[in-house]
């Protein structure tokens, strides 16, 4: 059995709390650590005993293994921090944190304690793109000659979390780059982007975009597009496809319902189902169940730090070529 | 060079004569006989020269090979027994006759003379179709266990039209019983069915339905259901699925375009493509020229006149099954 | 709160079982019976305290509000006649019981009862059918003209099941026939089927079949087609066409992922997801939890005792269709 | 009655000449220009007359309104200068001219002359395309967030072809940045694009590329993705998705057939049709249709010589920015 503490009880850390609680027998959580009265309640109903508001508390007055790690993007190097001094194992959320100076003083303290970590990338562990990449890496597709990654949210955030979110490329396109590196298998090398404002929210303000195209180039020569959008009427739109040497792999957004309606007008189908919380419901229990069953057989999880942080340059990355309008090599990220 | 004559000139004849002229380099069509004024013109602007109102004019005036009999139902059995009489090879519309005994008698006439005829069940002749007949023709695909065809039509014919059809049985289910019996392989020995009228036309005085369910026992104890309807409000329906020992083979319908439109209702597809004449452009079109490379190459076109025969006796027994309440054995038809 | 028992820990128990602990939070399952040890250690993991391998000591013992009955068919007689004498409200899977005089002196012991009762044709409760029921029930879909429903298992049951399973039509099709009841809104009263043998299970000696195809008319002139089969290669294939006066409502099948993959062979995706606990995953749990809410709402359960005498009325009616080579009444099933 | 004679049979140009003979009553081809023998005796078989090796003896010799330029991209700049010499109106294929300053100083020719030109941008004419661009221009459907355009050949041109092709930029992608401008109906400002050889041909050699991914910039601030490759392994690719304020307007692949196979693997499709012959012959159909039908109503044709010369400077910067890395503004094109 695993001791595993909460932090961080939004949407996300609700999920991971359910998860644990309904589908993760091996896993008993212990204490759950948040600044809303109303999510501890939530985690007292389904059972948690240990309830703080303090994460030194926690720390403290707790016995545990792991600890997960969902608090806002603004709080994770603290609370990593934390957690590395206290010796727990860590799942944490992405990004790891906005800062590279940051990630890069973590990743140091870190590698000399005996902690295993894990970044919440949860989309790798999606069924379909899970079975891609497993394709893929087998060898019998051949190179791959380009990826394309869409990801089209429903509709933007609040701006109140768009302020301190680090902006579409450390808060959204980074699950792209992380798939678009986890696909190809290779650094990526070089970017450029292209962004703008089509919503309604005063983005500029914040200086942030809610549309972005950027094309990644790889050591190994390949190509990527990652299309990202705040503003999808049509709803939450999530695809990749991988063009090969003997193929495409591709998946298909995931529908509401499985009717098909015609009538005088056409044959019509539902749109895709919700937002990220549905539809990759199975990917964050997958992503945990990995991390848990890492822990249980004393194995070092894939998704790794240096993934955490080979990522977020490449949304630095990112984002540089679209301010300044031009290709921005990874070597001027550091 | 296959000299031929066109007897009737209505939609479908229509479509042979333009197939003919631009497609089939090999025929020449010396003649046209039909008794609207307008279709004639329409021939002539084609470059067709002898143009008759009386088919034993043609008969007697022109010299040629070969005769496409495409004129209303009502007046195959006649034109059919002065084309035997004549030597002249046939490509006759479906149905043959609506009579049984004349059909039987026509066949004895063909028999005598070195006539080749073969009946425009141009279905058999889609692409689709016939791929899937030639997969399951090379036995690999196991025993077959059901078939199910559904034809269902945007619309009713008008009424003047209908009271000479024959009815929803002998006018458009044979199609799919020929179908049936051609993927099959085998012959039917028993027919249930039931019908009814859901549409508005006034269809109970002359004794026709526009909707029927029927259900097709064969030698080889496999089983086959048809649905036929006259009222799809989303457009014409033509599919087909052949359920067999190892999978399914199916067809789809063909849509008016390739567009797929989503917004905040869902995703968007066209309705199928037209009607008979759209959707089976190319059918049309195979099926002639397969005639023709049997005139040329002097060979026996395999959907005879016994094939329309026994699509007739099944359409037969599906109306008399519908009429009696009870399953009608393929004996009973003589 | 409701304290519910649940007798039967086969598939589906088990599948009920962990619906309630998991996803019904209204639902304490205070105890389990079933025969084999292993069922009930797999209870007892899940924290059901008291186990019974007797169904009277059960009774006798335990203080609850409602029984789940998911023992075999063949028990369903003894257990619903016990459930009813200690009035506790019941939810029961299908079929009620295999024969018709059971089945009716069930009734008349329910009638006398303050007991709610509630049959689990969970197919009724998957959401793709539901909203499809929901738009036709609206009226503005217009008449039905007619309803499809295949259903094909990926392989057929080990013969011991069989045996004592009351056969294709009582098991298997009774889904389907209730199906279209539901979505009709209107009573059978003929019935026309045909069956047969097409795999390999010597069913020829428990006087069984694999597959049929049966016509049900109902009273208000529509019609339905049901086709079963026990021998589907590409998986379990579960679909539905409701064809109406303004168009046509499908359900596809769910696959297993949604992966397309091109090649040179074409466009390629994943067979239907696995069998019925998989494809009706959801159902399950909402029917479930749609009975919980009628005991908590005190409200009388819609998938009532008397619709399943109807289902079964059918699946004689078609049984004895198939044996006899006729169309049989409704009213003859009594 | 437009008497028209054809420059150039080869694959295209023999396409023009059969819609013209077969679908094009409007039409007479009375003279046909081709420095093949072969080709030459195919014009001939298809009954046109004045058969010319030398695009110099046709001017002089024949009595004709348009010509159709089918030749070589090599010859255009000299076939049309001669065309535009002798006041015939022209259709003429993609690319212009290879050369900026040489298309430069032909519009200064056509400025001069009383002669329509239309360029044979025949995707435009995409029945599903055109459909798109319809419903986009209306203005329902809201500003163009935006665009994306696949498209993939089957397999490269031989390197004969390509050596003189001007390369993908020019010879391929210009159709992508022709349709994205026409959809987008704004400016091209600024073009970003990477490339490489992914093939087995030795582009290097010949300073070609057979894949490439490009971002465009509109002046309306909205953005457009064209991917190309010349090495599809699972056939010819030719997708486009519109992205906008309400939705998004796509268009999916015509495959070969309408089968759908489902077995014990999955279900499975056919690929895409052919290559562009067979995708866009409806498109090269109605292309020229309209080109006759605006000499017929003296209109001026809406695929103009500026939008060619417009393309072509979108074609010039990508290639200049795959070159040199770097993001190019259309100003720098000149």
């Amino acid at each position: 059995m695993i001791k595993l503490a909460i932090v961080g009880l939004g949407r996300i850390g609700k999920v991971h709390l359910k998860n644990c609680i309904f589908s993760l027998p091996e896993v008993q959580v212990v204490a759950a650590c948040s600044r809303s009265e109303q999510s501890l309640n939530f985690a007292k109903n389904l059972g948690v005993k240990a309830l703080y508001t303090s994460i030194d508390d926690l720390f403290k007055e707790v016995d545990f293994n792991a600890v997960i790690i969902a608090s806002p993007t603004a709080f994770h190097f603290e609370h990593l921090q934390k957690a590395i001094a206290h010796k727990k194992h860590i799942f944490c959320e992405k990004p790891i944190d906005l800062s590279l100076a940051n990630t890069q003083l973590l990743i140091k303290q870190l590698e000399k304690q005996p902690v295993k970590f894990m970044l919440g990338f949860n989309r790798r562990f999606d069924p379909s793109i899970l079975k891609i990449k497993n394709e893929i890496s087998k060898g019998k597709q051949g190179k791959i000659h380009s990826i394309r990654l869409i990801s089209r949210d429903p509709g933007p955030p609040p701006m109140e979390f768009l302020k301190t979110s680090g902006g579409l490329f450390l808060d959204m396109a980074i699950h792209d780059f992380d798939l678009a590196r986890a696909l190809m298998e290779s650094e990526v090398t070089e970017v450029y982007s292209t962004a703008g404002i089509f919503g309604n929210l005063p983005l500029k303000s914040i200086d942030d975009v809610d549309t972005a195209i950027t094309v990644l180039k790889f050591k190994n020569k390949a190509l990527a597009t990652v299309e990202n959008s705040r503003n999808s009427t049509y709803g939450y739109d999530q695809r990749l496809e991988v063009f090969c040497e003997t193929g495409m792999w591709s998946t298909a957004n995931q529908l509401e319902n499985s009717i098909l309606h015609a009538d005088a007008h056409g044959a019509h189908q539902p749109k895709p189902i919700g937002f990220f919380i549905e539809r990759y419901q199975t990917s964050f229990l997958k992503a945990l169940d990995y991390f848990v069953s890492c822990l249980l057989k004393n194995r070092v999880p894939n998704v790794s730090f240096d993934e955490g942080l080979a990522s977020l340059k490449i949304s630095l990355a990112a984002q540089k070529s679209s301010k300044e309008n031009r290709v921005v090599s990874l070597d001027e990220i550091n």
